[in-house]
């Protein structure tokens, strides 16, 4: 979906900080790679990278990531969308995601949406690659509340998509993008003919240790 | 799929020539645009583009043949996939195309799958463009016995389509494709797991004519 919508980062910070554990959050707006290397010689428990890793610009921006990390956290925590809908209500959201992803990695600046849509194997073999270990995974449905899956694909089909689509120069791989947009209204329709909304497809997680002490 | 599987050419102009038509077909292997340009002034009465639409190397070139075709052909009569799956069990029909025309589209030769991945609405807006107008179009569900669905999927998920990849040089765009592929083969994981089998998408068909009078 768009930066800022449904919620700013403003008014997520604010909704954070008025929680019980509000005051034991320290915000950092920095990059994460910038951060890591930073000259402070913390070392963290637990890192958690919640639905955060498709938004990455580019896969190896995530190893780098995973391996700064690995000398800094104990355990690594990542959660993202699984590409798997156990509920053919949530086929528009992985039609929708690899839209996004189809469109966003063409643009050479700019990209302000889903990059990557990194597949969990590929993250495994990611996190393999940076020297850690994974000790625990699964997928989950979804929970009814969260409504990702309705606002990726109200994005997908939004006129931003649309006019965007003009940054993909080749027809043919135009073409493809536009199948992906099209694929992800035409199952969305199927489903409202049955009274059924678009709902969030699976999410995967995974714990990852160090092999090596953190410093 | 593959050229030439699970039939190849000349088995399947045996098997027509075999037909109670037979005597009464005539097969031209050639280009398309290379034929409807040679000298002949042949008018005929129906051309019907039976799914081959995805096939064309580009979408301008399904353009410059519906013009062609708009001064030969009192009648045109398209079918192509729908990238609709009316039934969950042919989602992972939907996502194989996409699939491989995400990677057929990045090959500059040797093409030889679904190159374009054309939508309904895109192929009506080309036969406008063409000169064409649409008198008659409609989605049918595939019939049972109709296995490119399970074809597709396991081209897709076959070691040619993982080998070639690597035509895909830029990590983003491939990250997309491999996407594309995991998802592919997590929704027929997903259906296996409750004993479905892949069935094919819907097909879309549409009848047009031409606003001149072949000559």
């Amino acid at each position: 979906m768009a930066p800022g919508t449904p919620f700013n980062l403003q008014q997520t910070h604010a909704h954070l900080r008025a929680s019980a554990v509000g005051d034991r959050i320290t915000f950092h707006r920095t990059d994460p790679l910038d951060f890591l290397s930073s000259a402070t010689d913390a070392v963290y428990d637990v890192a958690v990278l919640a639905h955060c890793i498709w938004y990455f610009a580019k896969p190896s921006i995530v190893v780098d990531t995973l391996k700064a990390l690995s000398v800094r956290a104990k355990r690594i925590c990542i959660a993202e969308y699984a590409l798997v809908a156990s509920s053919p209500s949530a086929f528009p959201h992985v039609l929708a995601a690899l839209a996004h992803a189809s469109l966003e990695c063409r643009k050479t600046e700019g990209k302000n949406n889903i990059c990557t849509a990194l597949t969990p194997k590929r993250i495994k073999e990611m996190a393999t690659e940076a020297g850690l270990v994974l000790v625990e995974e699964g997928v989950l449905n979804a929970p009814a509340k969260m409504l990702d899956g309705q606002w990726e694909v109200s994005s997908v089909l939004g006129k931003v998509f649309e006019e965007e689509l003009s940054v993909v120069k080749d027809e043919g791989e135009r073409s493809v993008v536009e199948a992906l947009r099209y694929a992800t209204r035409a199952s969305k329709e199927a489903l409202a003919q049955t009274g059924v909304k678009v709902t969030t497809m699976d999410v995967w997680h995974g714990v990852f240790v160090t092999t090596t002490q953190p410093r």
